[in-house]
């Protein structure tokens, strides 16, 4: 059974990541985030984000996004996310226990929400019997593996900014979202703090870490007394230079999108040699996702060696994911396999 | 400036649990939790503590013990612990925050209770008022660096099960403890099942891993659906295969009792080496902490070379602790500073 | 301006459980639930329930509902109700933030769910990353005006109950559904207790009382330490002697059911005499609440004189609730108004 | 067995303010705090503190201090009492549990505490692995019936306020507190904003009223959403008149004070019956509640005719707690059996 597919965080660490994890097992360190290894890391983050930005390490992409709603928002706010938002659907409950708050899901396209699609909770702000949304959360590369572009995203933002709202950013697949973007000339930076989002969770893990993940503050006094509440909120171990040298090898040249784009460019090679299997009708990939509707039966038989998410089971929808580690080889067995059942 | 003594976590990581993370380095593997590393990680806790437990990695130490106090209460239930718990003291408010629960603090001599102290909050379990006390929770080794005997639990153990409370153990440090008593014929299983534990929370961080702790229970009806709540409690990450292997490599072969063995040797040896120091009063160690009192001018010009805690201001009391990576010749050369201030 | 239609919540207190809290205001009473009022309250929904129920007073119905998730659920297990239940649409995030649970909300007509709208969360049973189904929570009658029959409450339970969910019946309007089955033979307590019902929020100020809910146990263990858990829950007053004797009056005699008649009475004749009403739609009633369609500037001329709710702005739906209170002069009075308009 | 001794809580209503009740049950009225009965509440309570205050009512004393805790503190911050503050000990852990705080219990002598207390707990204010102190909160009277001079509590806010606590007054018995001060020219305002408290929890059912209580904001920012936040602790009924009303016959002629000065008259008269019996030692009472301590055989034989607390097992401490009801017959005749014992 060859799990590779199944999703980004199947792959094991990066080669030189693990060099740096291996390196950085030498004498004693302070502990619990207060070490060089950690503000190095904070360093790299401003190298590319700003300078005037906060930004904290934490340890799971549901721990960022907890640690984010819990920064942005009191226990009675609410939150406004997209029906498949990872949030909502994919994180056990941890956002209603862990910040309180009420989640209220909008449609979606693709995973992709509107501006308009606000309007139906926007008026919940005056009304006391509602909790109150006070926070916008979109996830970039969504659930459904596309991409919002800087203009989709500023639109948002400004109607979010017009009610009073925060915009948060799940960016676990961030990564993934600027390799596709870059040739329209899209950086990291565009597409977040420039975009108008206020507080990022930027994922490392599904990027190449072994774990890792990091909140990003555009609006630094959301992060007031943050180190005490990401204790609290079970997001710190003591021995957090594991964690920070992992990003300091990730940010410091460039490798996080060199395996963005790679992982990138696995889906599109995916998609590419299953177009013309003719039981598939195969999405245009916008980032490391591809995701396929096919025949049940020849989808039960894929699966008998590939492991993968059936990702709707009224259209028989499947998602085949990619990662830094996907190799050209792995994307021509699985080609050769769906092609074998044609 | 030396950090090694200020505590067990400011060591790095063994050099054979590194390996073994570098070795689980290959190729893809189930994500969260569902994979043969983990399997066969539970299985070396099921051969120390016997086949019919249930125990689950996560994180940190404080993560471990808020899945206990997660598992065993309802929110309106409440914590039996001394005043100086780590529960209580250290955890930013996790418990209460996490658990919903109450904390009930208890005196102590050395961080250690007795079982007449549960007194004062035995009456609160029939009144309304008041939350009500469903577990007593004790640290071993504790806080204060002392170590309970098999008897001590049991004692403890008896009178909460007779008043319909569990117990919980904060072993974080628990490998010291067991090294410590083991000359007198106690093991693992002697000191935490058989004396009446319910729950623990087993340390690996301070032992010797990168990171990675475990929730076993004695009781298995308790760990109901831990999955899910540990997933919304935030201690669970993707890549758990290298949480996994680092337990499968401390305990397979006995490098946790190993190391414990030494972290306790080495604070046997510092405190014979600051004995016969003027201005210094040591508390026979119990295990790997050595508490010193000394003069407080001469304190601060220790603090100049050496971090270390000090535990009380008014007693002028410090704590030096040692893991598994100190050397001979740190502790030689910690004696010989003190000894240049006398 | 006539609020007398926006909610049977706008009505005071019938006379008679008015004057029964003026009669109870003699000398002194133990307080916080432990007086023989309370017993005497308790004893009268034994009388009509069962005597081996447990029942316990509380204050509003969000506080019943509430009471009821904490008792029935851990933080990590979600609640299946209706898109437009209460709990999910009105309670101000109580539910998931006092609870901690999320909710997993289905497709209604009318407010009401079929058994197979259960199908699509079942299967979040055994995934530990989404929330636990185990509790299904109804309204009756509806947040939309329609009752469950008791056969449809029984398809409902057998399907929660199969798949291990408990069934939560939120019944702040319950004795309109009592009075609306009651020409079939129905009763209370085959409504409820005998249709599967686990536990139930008993509604008593929309029925008549100043304030006044109760939280029904048709399996005891279910409210263990329930007292302890009502308090922390801020849903127990001192001198609860006076809710538990508007509870007594209604109770004793049939006064509950009474008022319930009254209303459903007075919401078919408000249906019948805007019947012919042109521009307007009405909705067969099935108790005391007439949802009625109409052209938009009409109901704005309407709602200049008489405050009631548009329901849905899209369709131009408005909701009419009757009470105990309300007479046969203000229903057609609004017949009148809206005939005017025609 | 007379129970009029062990809380103010186990008396009735005024009769002026169930007048006023009754009075209010006319006609229909907005639900949930938005009618003019709400408002003239509020009106009165700006008439005493100022109009530039937010004031809001609430059901019960706990409803009331948790409220102020979550409006003043993120989960992560918590709040420094005495060890017997009610929040502390009477509460069921709904402070924890409602406002996710820690509370940091600091000694008192008779329940109040000093501004030196605190200096335990700020250095906590920079420490990432203790909860953030946030709030002092302080009883007036306090739990033990000791009444804070203005200066007292002037001294303990400026000592929070250096710190960047703010400062909350349990205030369930503060009118007990102004009536004891009057004499010395102290009113409601010196004793609570003019003293620098921020937020209060304005008690009234033991003061008179059915139920119901307020929170009072000094600081208004601190009570933005306040409405919706209410709702989601389960501290709004619909029929928010019957709460209103008694506060606006209580407060409007000064009735609420009235019930003080009557009630420490009483405790005044209770003491002074009770000094000359040799077995008991009386402090003298400061506000409503009179504190004997006996020889415990006698104290046996009082409870079997006469309902009170005892509040220290271990000294023979004994509350005997009088209220507006209270009557001179009845404070005789427990003299008399006192002395009977002789």
């Amino acid at each position: 059974m060859f799990v590779g597919f199944i999703s980004d965080n199947a792959a094991g660490v990066h080669p030189r990541i693990l060099d740096a994890v291996v390196r950085a097992n030498s004498g004693y360190c302070p502990a619990y985030g207060e070490d060089d290894y950690c503000r190095q890391a904070q360093a790299e983050f401003r190298r590319l984000f700003g300078g005037d930005i906060e930004v904290f390490l934490a340890l799971s992409g549901t721990g960022c996004n907890v640690l984010s709603l819990r920064s942005a928002l009191r226990p009675w706010q609410a939150v406004i996310c997209s029906d498949v938002a990872h949030i909502n659907m994919d994180e056990s409950g941890a956002p209603e226990w862990g910040a309180g708050s009420k989640l209220l899901a909008v449609p979606s396209v693709n995973g992709k929400i509107s501006p308009d699609s606000l309007d139906i909770y926007l008026p919940d702000i005056k009304d006391c019997h509602h909790a109150t949304p006070h926070l916008l959360s979109i996830t970039q590369t969504t659930e459904k593996g596309a991409v919002y572009t800087p203009e989709e995203i500023r639109a948002l933002a400004d109607k979010a900014h017009a009610n009073g709202l925060l915009v948060h950013m799940d960016g676990t697949r961030l990564a993934n979202a600027v390799a596709a973007l870059e040739p329209r000339g899209v950086n990291l930076r565009a597409l977040t703090r420039d975009a108008g989002v206020d507080l990022l969770s930027f994922g490392g893990t599904k990027n190449g870490l072994m774990l890792g993940e990091a909140v990003v503050f555009f609006r630094p006094e959301l992060a007031e007394d943050f180190r005490t509440m990401r204790k609290q909120s079970l997001q710190l171990v003591s021995k957090m230079r594991f964690v920070a040298v992992q990003f300091i090898e990730a940010l410091r040249d460039g490798l996080w999108l060199e395996n963005a784009r790679h992982a990138n460019k696995m889906a599109r090679l995916l998609a590419d040699g299953l177009a013309g299997v003719p039981y598939m009708t195969v999405r245009e990939p916008e980032a490391n996702a591809v995701f396929v509707r096919m025949e049940p039966e020849r989808m039960a038989r894929l699966l008998q060696d590939f492991d993968f998410h059936e990702t709707d089971s009224a259209s028989h929808e499947a998602r085949l994911m990619c990662s830094f580690a996907t190799t050209e080889e792995e994307v021509a067995a699985f080609v050769r396999a769906a092609r074998a059942l044609i």
